[in-house]
């Protein structure tokens, strides 16, 4: 992308109503706008690190085996009412009236609907296991909207449902989440601890939030200092093995690590005090194995191996997709902006023309662009009549991971910068040499000469 | 994917409620499933041909270097009472008060939101032309929701907005839509003739809605049977050039085809008599050029190149994303299913198993599948202990446009059977050529052995 054809409004002064920096930098870097309280604009910058993590949680979830499908924003009261949740979930779900007087809403969560999807076609056991999720919008009308996208009222959220036969069909679905979560999470740069979590409305007796420490963080987190050290990595799974899995939750769950929801001092007392750590912690998802909650009150059973109807054991498992943007930024950046880890930036590296008009330093840029758009990945190059002061400045608040810059004097020498945003290191070498180097780092083969 | 892990709830009976025939195989192939009146949950295999024709979508506004953007679904009321539209729209938009008593609405279009979007940023002649789009669902409170994704109130829409100095260039962006939209269908495997349409609510001059003939279609039509004759096809465009954008708009719209909004009974009669042709025609999409309607309304203003402060040129322009699903099927589908074009396939080929647990039929399959899925390419694999009849029966409703059948008694000669869902017509062949053909069809390039 060329930036004087793109529409990347970014502001020099810091929007006053702001108060975390990941809302300030999302704000500074036209990534969003507010289109009313707690509700969002994604602009073109934003939309590309939205659509970049919604990619990455599609390829995790399909490599699990869930399936992914769509439900709609708004729903009838009906299915709602069968659950009982219709009343009870107060004022948080947003409520609306057809042009014919019927109850709807707009969904805040999808147990309901998916259950009913479920009972309406499936009628044996030799159909389970079966896990379907979707990735949509989703609304609560939060009293105080605040922080930007990370407590905002319409949200994007992946939400995925598991339908199993037996209690312990349904555990290994919770770990086979447990550990497609954690593979999620590092692919966007993110240590995610999973914590002990609290059941909730939603209720459950099995449930892990996934945390990521950030100072500015919504809980306080106790957690044995070992589990930093945990690297998913890149380990084989098979999910269809409920050894491996287990192995895996085990392995990440068995030190300590709580909320301060469900922190126990007693236990807290038995991890080393050299080991103990507190934090600030920031919730980007959540399991649960919640058992026939769903399926008794909605009718949702099929038939089992000895011709008797059984309630499916059922979870559900989230991740706060448009949540996760402010998550990265808090946990990624510093004081001149965002620092975009590899796997989510926008764009792949910066062009950075010193001397637009410049005969050779527009022709090296342009062929620069050309030869790294040829290789599949997605430069943004700053084509405009500006100071470098002024894009660099951009380039840094925007958090690009890597930047090429091009000026006539390196050109006389062959050769351009090369510099990364998080170390803020430059080398200078041939074009063709970034080049390679951009393409080494994401994992994109460069065909021979 | 393999069909015993997938999630395809296909009905045997065909619903009493589907009254057109893409209603009925969209339910009975277990692409939807309704949710209440005229909303619909997508299943696994509606979900997946709806990202496909997204994907077309993006790419091909791309390629035209519009913009993507996402807007939220719910609005305040305050900027459709700054252009008037609140209380002029009636009771299709869906109004909601929020817990804090504001009013608020599900977006039906966006013409107010991203002028806001656009008059908070743009001061300048310098930053334009600009193109902003979304693919986002919108809602329209119909008091008759019918013909299944058709005419549903919840829906998936592309809808895309410029913004230019003059006229002159607001055309340019007309036309520019145009071209891109002839490409974008062309590719789902559809005819979409644009026709002169009437401004309607929205207003505006310059419109012309897209249609595809069928039989169910909503609109009669009336055209110049050379129309059907004109070909996109592989044609290079530069969206830049102006007059290149022209020459395709004079092309494909400067003989007659109107539907009956706006036909004339007098400039119809101008037309040969044997190319005179009526039929009827399904809307998948329409372009406006509005001027300064909405700018005006909203202050939308620019420097231009004398200082002077000027409204900015606009128009809108929209894709119905869901109801292409339908609009497609009611052109392509028999009496046994529906025919996906290759363009929007779910799957790209089916391979059904004649003989489930005969190691060499199922050899044979897992071989084909492997190789076809390394190709890149997404095979639907039969592999449940079914008849072949009920197999094939699945394979013709769902509409998978190749499939490739394995049996023990072929393989004793070495050969598969590949047969092609639009011509029913097959052929033996052995399963190396037979994946040759597959990825020669889809455009796949195979390495050499």
């Amino acid at each position: 992308m060329r930036l004087s054809r793109y529409f990347l409004p970014v502001l020099k002064e810091t929007p006053a109503e702001a108060q975390i920096v990941s809302h300030r930098y999302m704000l500074r870097a036209g990534m969003i706008k507010q289109a009313s309280a707690g509700i969002y604009s994604w602009l073109p910058l934003g939309f590309k690190v939205l659509r970049k993590i919604e990619d990455i949680i599609h390829e995790e979830q399909a490599r699990a085996g869930h399936i992914p499908i769509q439900m709609p924003t708004i729903q009838s009261a009906d299915l709602w009412r069968e659950s009982g949740r219709y009343d009870a979930y107060g004022q948080e779900m947003l409520r609306i009236t057809d042009r014919h007087d019927r109850d709807m809403l707009f969904t805040p969560t999808a147990e309901e609907l998916v259950t009913d999807i479920f009972r309406s076609y499936v009628r044996s056991y030799k159909d389970l296991p079966l896990t379907l999720y979707q990735i949509q919008w989703k609304f609560r009308d939060e009293i105080r909207p605040r922080f930007g996208v990370m407590r905002g009222r319409e949200f994007y959220m992946k939400d995925g449902y598991n339908f199993d036969l037996t209690k312990e069909d349904a555990l290994h679905a919770y770990n086979r989440h447990l550990v497609s979560y954690l593979r999620t999470y590092e692919r966007m740069g993110l240590q995610a601890i999973p914590m002990r979590a609290d059941g909730g409305p939603i209720g459950g007796d099995y449930t892990h939030e996934f945390l990521v420490l950030a100072d500015t963080g919504e809980s306080e987190v106790f957690y044995d200092s070992e589990i930093t050290d945990l690297k998913f990595g890149e380990r084989e799974i098979d999910f269809d093995n409920v050894d491996q899995c287990q192995a895996v939750l085990e392995e990440f769950t068995s030190r300590y690590a709580r909320t301060d929801e469900t922190h126990d001092e007693a236990v807290w007392a038995d991890v080393p005090a050299d080991r103990q750590r507190t934090a600030r912690g920031i919730e980007v998802g959540q399991i649960f194995y919640f058992g026939t909650k769903y399926s008794e009150a909605l009718n949702a059973v099929v038939q089992d191996q000895t011709g008797a109807q059984v309630p499916v054991h059922m979870g559900s498992h989230g991740i706060g997709v448009s949540r996760l943007l402010g998550a990265i930024i808090e946990a990624s950046h510093d004081d001149k902006g965002i620092i975009w880890p590899e796997g989510v930036t926008p764009f792949h590296c910066g062009i950075v023309n010193l001397k637009q008009g410049d005969d050779e330093a527009d022709a090296a840029c342009e062929a620069l662009y050309a030869t790294l758009t040829a290789l599949g990945l997605e430069p943004l190059y700053d084509d405009r009549n500006e100071r470098a002061g002024g894009k660099f400045a951009t380039m840094d608040l925007i958090g690009l991971p890597w930047r090429i810059t091009v000026g006539p004097r390196g050109l006389k020498n062959g050769v351009v910068e090369l510099t990364s945003r998080r170390t803020g290191e430059s080398e200078e070498l041939p074009p063709e040499q970034a080049v390679a180097r951009i393409a080494e780092i994401y994992g994109v083969a460069q065909a021979q000469e």
